[in-house]
């Protein structure tokens, strides 16, 4: 007997029989006597349908009433699923992000949760109930709905499991847990059957796209064990586990990369302090996040600055960074779009020494220019060209023995 | 410059297009500087579409999760609106139910409105705001989510108008006013410029489509004036208007019918006291609502009992039936499914008579027979053979001067 949250993504409640199989499941484990809460995302393509009826009346939707509108698809599954147990006799009951008291932020489509009140939560526990919570979304102070940004409900799940005290949470999503890289692109990708939280935290930045970003960023702060688990078959999936306790885990846990970033690069740039600032206060100015930021040192009093943005943003971030250098007198200004981010991360890696020459060597041995450098204390990312991102995987892979047998 | 409610229903809202008509419409009422409070239906066959998808989880979905998914329906056009506004530079903000502090009873997809605490739209207001409010939703006095019932919409427009102490509150519907009768049906039939409450009361429970039910009671005892016009023209609708001021006005103000009833008979039914009770205590205990109920003396002892019920009960009803008269010692139960209820209704009828007798003989005329007869103070029904209906309307129309020239 546990009390445990469970959280089912979209594409698990795609439709009305895979509903029914989330309530066979949800029923099963209920039956063996555990208390349950569970939280759903809308179902699969519906949020973009949304976003994109939205557009047909607005070039740039209001972010207040996109919020209003994007909500409806979690309530959406939180009534069916709700309806489905109590078809099947289970005391269900659904909630809103407002009914279960997730008080968020202002900060509408992206907005962070500030508390949850879970008084209601744990009454409807209390009484035996299975509590299905909507999720993705909240309210603010003021009562306006709000939405927590794409992958949302991995957060909702969390943060509502850290507020019950809740033993575990459990992600069911369409992936059977966490693999040592993209088994799309590496065949000899294995299944972990743990990782540690700072681990996921890496990888879920880099792009690993099993749980969102912020859920994480929860699951370490407030020591909430998440399991990682496939909702279409009954196998053991991945525990994300805070701390690293486990003396035996090896150096390098997996391998990431992801395709999504572009390059920027000022070439001679006058070195003068203030100008760095000047670079990137208007890219920021834009709402535009820079990821990697590399500074050459030159000859002269002048060097070369490279940069990495999101690739929606490059042609943005371009037009912005051409007239920076005509103000600042840099010579010209590069982009390259076609780039890769590949990426090794390991909690072992804060005890050992040797990683980033191994990994420098096994992609020179494949000939793979590396680009850009930067590192974490557990996560070593180089920049490579684009179409050679899956080789680098792999050879990563095969280099630090990852390999399944 | 007026403080008006607007409210725009499902074939007004059916998709983009019309819902960009809809903001092009309040813009303008905005900008001759009247306050607004615009309610929403949701899109046109939406509702059926949640109901039916509600029904492949559930033989028999639960009401309150039910109520949870058909209030994403309002919830998404308050919300397109809004942002279609906002695009045009217009300060539009909406409200849900609970946030507009549409306060219902519990009783789910059939709910009440006890109350509206309208303080945040009356701020809104104050601040120049356009305030879009879902319709057709609210929540009981625990925070559940609660819908008013078919056409509840109406009733939610009426009801906020009657909280904030509106001039007037305006229906957009897909037709242009209250007619003298169906103008499918009886092509002489006259748009009225005006109609008591009491009027619109009894043509709303007769079938005419115009306007729910509720929001006519509610508008009669509020004191609220309702302007019902298209919203796909400019044309002048039909105000309903409180009391009866007008001393000008016809004897008779329009002919309605419905085909939704059957009728059950009880021949010979023994005459002794407590009978009729027992008859429609079971027919009440199957919830199904009777409507015209009548008695007629016959010799000896005994009595025939005929009354209308709705046609989807019927098979049910008559059923029950001829088990009551088993057990009471009626000798048979007839039942008729091709029906027609038709009635003429005019709040002059207080000060007039001749009207039942000019109805009678105008149908006599035309070789209707008169199946049953039932009246109010301002309103003569009778039940005619279903094919005959619509030659019924015809009949009465030009009988009691309705044609228009």
């Amino acid at each position: 007997m546990a009390l445990i949250v469970q959280k089912f993504g979209g594409t698990s409640v795609a439709n009305p029989e895979r509903i029914q199989n989330v309530a066979k499941r949800v029923a099963k484990t209920f039956d063996q006597g555990n208390d349950l809460v569970i939280i759903l995302s809308a179902m699969a393509g519906v949020t973009d349908s949304l976003i994109s009826l939205a557009y047909k009346m607005s070039e740039s939707p209001e972010t207040r009433e996109l919020d209003v509108l994007l909500a409806t698809g979690e309530q959406t599954t939180a009534a069916l699923l709700s309806m489905t147990l109590r078809s099947m006799n289970y005391p269900a009951m659904s909630l809103l992000g407002f009914q279960a008291e997730v008080v968020t932020d202002g900060n509408y489509c992206n907005a962070r949760i500030l508390d949850i009140g879970a008084g209601r939560i744990k009454d409807l526990l209390k009484e035996r109930n299975i509590v299905v919570v909507a999720g993705f979304q909240g309210c603010d102070p003021d009562g306006n709905i709000t939405t927590l940004g794409r992958g949302g409900s991995d957060t909702s799940a969390v943060a509502i499991a850290a507020a019950i005290k809740a033993d575990v949470c459990e992600i069911f999503t369409d992936v059977d847990g966490v693999y040592t890289a993209d088994p799309n692109v590496c065949s000899k990708a294995r299944k972990l059957d743990k990782i540690s939280c700072e681990e996921m935290l890496e990888m879920a930045s880099l792009g690993a796209k099993v749980l969102h970003l912020r859920s994480v960023e929860f699951a370490l702060k407030h020591n909430v064990p998440v399991y990682v688990r496939s909702s279409f078959n009954e196998e053991e999936g991945t525990m994300v586990v805070n701390g690293d306790h486990d003396m035996e885990r090896p150096v390098v846990s997996g391998i990431t990369y992801n395709k999504n970033e572009a390059r920027i690069t000022l070439k001679k740039v006058p070195d003068q302090p203030g100008i760095a600032a000047k670079i990137f206060a208007r890219i920021a100015d834009a709402n535009i996040n820079v990821d990697m930021i590399i500074q050459n040192t030159r000859s002269g009093g002048e060097t070369d600055l490279t940069f990495t943005v999101p690739k929606v943003d490059f042609k943005k971030a371009l037009n912005i960074e051409k007239q920076v250098a005509e103000e600042i007198g840099a010579e010209k200004v590069l982009g390259d779009e076609s780039i890769a981010k590949v990426s090794v991360t390991g909690i072992g890696m804060k005890s050992h020494s040797g990683v980033a020459s191994k990994m420098f060597s096994a992609l020179a041995a494949e000939n793979i220019n590396i680009a850009m450098i930067s590192t974490s204390e557990i996560r070593i990312s180089c920049v490579v060209e684009e179409k050679k991102a899956e080789l680098a995987v792999r050879t990563l892979h095969t280099a630090f023995g990852l390999d399944k047998e």
